[in-house]
Formats: C-alpha cells, structure tokens, sequence
C-alpha cells in the first residue's frame, strides 16, 4: 500500500478511536473517514485490533525521533518533552491517552502496547549510547529504567493526576535522576 | 450504611468492573453478586460512575498504609512494592488496572481518579515527612515528583511494557533516585 494511503488510515484510526473509543471504533468507520475501501483495509489488516496496533507502532501522528543534543541531561529533558506533548498536546494527545487507556484492557491490544513502547526504546536507546561514549553514564546504569521512571512520572502526572506539568517539570524529573533528592 | 455491607458493594463494583469492563458493570449486576437491594445502592450512590468512584477511594481492596521502617530508602522500597503489588497480583492487581484503565477515557471517572490518587499520596506524604525530621531529605525535594517517578515506573514496566518485574526492580528505582545514575 501506498505510504501516503497507509498514513491516512491510520490517522481515521486513531481519531475514530479517540473519538468514539474502542467500542465506536470500526473498520466501515475507518473506511469512510480515510476514503479507502473496507475491503482493501481488511484485505491489509484482519480486524480493527490488527489496525489499530499496526496504527500505534507506525502512525507518523505518534512518531518520535530521539533528541540529539549533545548532552545527557539535555537530551532527557527533550525526551520528558516529548512524553508530555505526547500525552498533553492535541491532536496526538487525544489519541495517545485513548489508545494506551483501551490498551490497558484488551489482551488483544496488549502486544501492540508492547511493541509501541518496545520501538520507542529502540530509537531512547541512542542517547544513551551516545552519553555512554560521551562519559556522562556509567556503563552498568539501566537506560530502561530510567526511561520507565521518566515517562511514567509524566503518564502518572498528567493523566492520572489529571494535574499540568509545570514549565520546570523536565528539568526537574531529570534532575532527580541525575542529581539526586535536592 | 454498615460499613460491612458497604465494602461487600464496593467489592462486587470492582469485581464487575474488572470481570466485565465499564460497559458491562451496572447496578443491578451489583445488587445482585453483592445481595444488597438495587434501590439501596442507588439511594447511596446515583450512577455507576459514583458508585465506581466511590470504591475506588474506599474500597479496602484498594487501601493502602504507608511503611514505617525506619529509613527513607526502605520506606521508598516498601512503597514501591505495594505499587507492585497492588498492579500485578490478583485480586487486586485485576481491579486496580481495570479501574484505573477505564478512568483514562471517561471524564465521569477523572475526578473519582484524581481522588484516588490525591487521597495515596496525602498517606505518603508521611514517609517524606520523617524523613525530613530525620535529616534524610532535603527541604526542598519534591515529594509527589518522588512518588510520580517511582510510581509511574512501576506502571509502565508492568503495564504497558507488559513486562515482570525484577526482585530487585523496587530497589533499583529507588537507588535511581537516592544515589544517581550508578
């Protein structure tokens, strides 16, 4: 399928999902809001939890590529950034918190939640690399853990909460991780 | 009401919820596993979404006592354990993520949500507070920015990575925070 064509169904995906939620998603609905035939979709994707998992992992609407700005702690924070637009900004905003709340129910949704968060560590993996060659980071430190620690004080913040980030909130989440209680 | 008879209600609120999902807990199914007349229930709370709020804050399923050991690190460990806990082993572990994943979509269960979690961390606070007295934090640290890494962590190791946690996980969050990257 044409990228272009693939990118439009995963967009009437997500914002149908965001929309309507798990239940009001379909595949007649993705359909008519992207303008691809139902049965070239089903002909790519077998039912709408293949889809929306396809949509979470390769959507551009969700895609993130790692900072590279030439120091650890300023590489974090536009990570904890990009978390938070993530989770806060519309439209990704809307349709991130939709899709990892369905997520969080659905067996058949669980592997596609993996996998979106398995591809973002992926690409966090090269800050820490870098800050590794860089000397900033010992080798025995845990990138994963740090990333779990960082995105999950936003997730925990923003949407459970239910409380905004301050200006300083990326500065701050890094800086008690590299710094320490201060 | 008798508060035997109310946490048999809440009981069976997050027991529907977590067996059946949002859409499939009601009221009567309430009434009936939990043997309290449908019109007292609604007498007490007016919807289900009320009803679902008011379990989550109240339910002694969901409770949670803050550690006292002695030292800010185990008491940090001890909390994260009860996190861990409390989203990875059933029965609790099946209701605190049905109930906190369906929450993320319905603005009815924001505040219920919100409440839940303002209601942990005022328990919290007290470990923050004596560690304080005891010199073991400074005055300045951010204590819910403490609790929203370290929760968060736990949340998206276990939930959304879908991944086990370590024996030594609680430690080594902790540590992150308390001695830096290492």
């Amino acid at each position: 399928m044409a990228p272009r064509k693939e990118q439009q169904i995963f967009r009437a995906t997500l914002e149908l999902l965001a929309g309507k939620g798990y239940e009001g998603l379909t595949v007649e609905g993705v359909a008519e809001r992207s303008g691809v035939n139902k049965t070239t979709i089903y002909r790519w994707w077998p039912s709408k939890a293949a889809l929306l998992a396809a949509a979470l992992v390769e959507a551009d609407l969700l895609a993130m590529e790692p900072p590279d700005t030439g120091s650890l702690r300023t590489d974090l924070e536009a990570l904890v950034q990009g978390v938070a637009a993530l989770l806060t900004r519309p439209p990704a905003a809307d349709v991130a918190v939709a899709a990892l709340g369905a997520a969080v129910h659905r067996p058949e949704l669980a592997a596609a939640t993996r996998r979106f968060f398995a591809d973002r560590f992926a690409r966090e993996e090269a800050v820490f690399d870098r800050a590794r060659r860089r000397g900033e980071l010992p080798a025995t430190a845990d990138p994963m853990l740090i990333m779990d620690l960082l995105a999950g004080a936003v997730w925990l913040r923003t949407v459970f909460r239910g409380l905004p980030l301050d200006d300083d909130f990326a500065a701050k989440a890094v800086s008690a991780i590299l710094d320490g209680p201060s």
